[in-house]
C-alpha cells in the first residue's frame, strides 16, 4: 500500500496520533469540538471587525501571519470533528461544490451575492 | 508540469474557478470571508447545542450527512480566504501543529484540558 | 420628563457616549458590530469548550467572574448595534417571546428540546 | 415589595418561567446556552456578511424586522446563561464599561480602533 501524499489526511492522521498521546480523546467529543471551531473561527473574525474592505485585503505581514495560524487552528479542529463523525472532509466538499453549481446557475447568480432560494 | 491531486489545492483551485465564472470575486473580500466562515461554524454548533455526549458521537445518518455539508461549508470558506490573504492553508496547518507540541509536552498535557499558558 | 431607571436604556445610552467622546461611531457600522457581537459570543463559548455539564454548572469563582464579564461585552455590543440600526431591543425580545410561545405550545413541547419545524 | 420595571429583569424571570413550564431546565445548562447564545450571533452576522458598509447601514425594513428578531434571540440566551450562572447582567455590564473607561482613556483612544494592550 502506497501511503499517502495528500495533506488533508496526513493532517487527519497526525492529528490523531498528536490527541492519542496525550490521552485527549476523552475530551474530543464532537460537541466539544463543535464549540472550538466556532471560538477560532471567531477568532479569525476578531481580526477583521473594525478594518475597512481596503485594510481587510492588505494585512500587514505580522497580521496576516496571526490570521494564518488562526486559519490553521479552524482547519486543525473541522479535521479533528469530521474524524470523530467520520466524515470525509474533502468528499463532502466536492459534494457541497456540485450542490452550489446547481443552486447557483451562472445565469442567474452572475454578479449577485442573492442567497439561492432569493434568486 | 503535473497536475496536482492534493485535494487542498484542487478544491482552492475549483472555488477560485466557481467564483470567476460568477463575477464574485467583489464580494469575498477577506472580511467578508472571515464573516461567512463564522456563519457557517455557528451553523455546524447549532446543530450540536441541545445534544448530550452520547448524542454527539452518535448522531442519526440524515443529521450526520447535514453536518458532513455544514463542515464543507467551513472548508469552503476557509479554502477561499486564505486564497484571497495568499496563505498556504496546509503549510499553516503544518506549522501550528509543530508550534502545538511545544506548547503542549506530553508530559505536562497528558489527559489534561488546560490551555498551554496555564499547563 | 423623568429619566429612565431602566437598566438597557440607560447603557445604550452611556455607550453611545462613550463611543461619541472616543470618536468611534466611524467604526460603528453595524456590519462592524455585527462581527464584535459574534466575536465577544465565541469568547464566551471557549470558557466551556472542553468542560463537562457538571463543570459548566459549577465554575470556579474566578472563571465564573470572566464569563461575566465577557457576556457584558456581548450583551454592550449587541445594545450598539441595536442602536445603529434604531432597534428596540426590549421591544424585540418580548416580542420574540410572544412568537416563541407560539411556535413552542407547551403541550407539543413539554421535556423536548426539538426545534419547532419539527415538533 | 415593589414589582420590577426593569426590562432586562422582566425578560429574565419570563424566560425562565417559559423554560420551567417546557421542562427545558434540563436542557438549559451553561455549556448547551453558551453555544445557543453563539448560534444566534452567527445568525445576525449572517445577515451581514455580503453587505457594503453602506447597504448594513441602510437595511431594507424587512431584513431590519429580521435582524431585530435575531437580536431577540442572542439576549434571550445571554440572559437565560446569565440566570443559570447566577451573573446579574446589568451589573456586568456596567463594571465592564468602568474597565474599558480605564482601558481606553479618551486622549489615547481617540479616534482609533487600536486594541487597549496595543494602545
Amino acid at each position: 500500500m502506497k501511503a499517502t501524499t495528500d495533506s488533508l489526511q496526513l493532517l487527519r492522521t497526525q492529528l490523531a496520533d498528536f490527541a492519542a498521546v496525550r490521552d485527549w480523546d476523552q475530551f474530543h467529543n464532537p460537541k466539544n469540538l463543535a464549540m472550538a471551531l466556532a471560538g477560532e473561527a471567531g477568532e479569525v473574525l476578531e481580526h477583521f471587525q473594525w478594518l475597512t474592505f481596503d485594510q481587510a485585503a492588505n494585512l500587514p505581514a505580522a497580521t496576516r501571519e496571526e490570521v494564518a495560524l488562526e486559519c490553521a487552528d479552524v482547519l486543525l479542529f473541522l479535521l479533528r470533528l469530521s474524524d470523530k463523525l467520520d466524515i470525509d472532509l474533502a468528499a463532502a466538499a466536492r459534494k457541497k461544490l456540485r450542490l452550489n453549481a446547481k443552486k447557483y446557475p451562472v445565469r442567474k447568480s452572475r454578479g449577485k451575492a442573492t442567497k439561492y432560494d432569493k434568486l
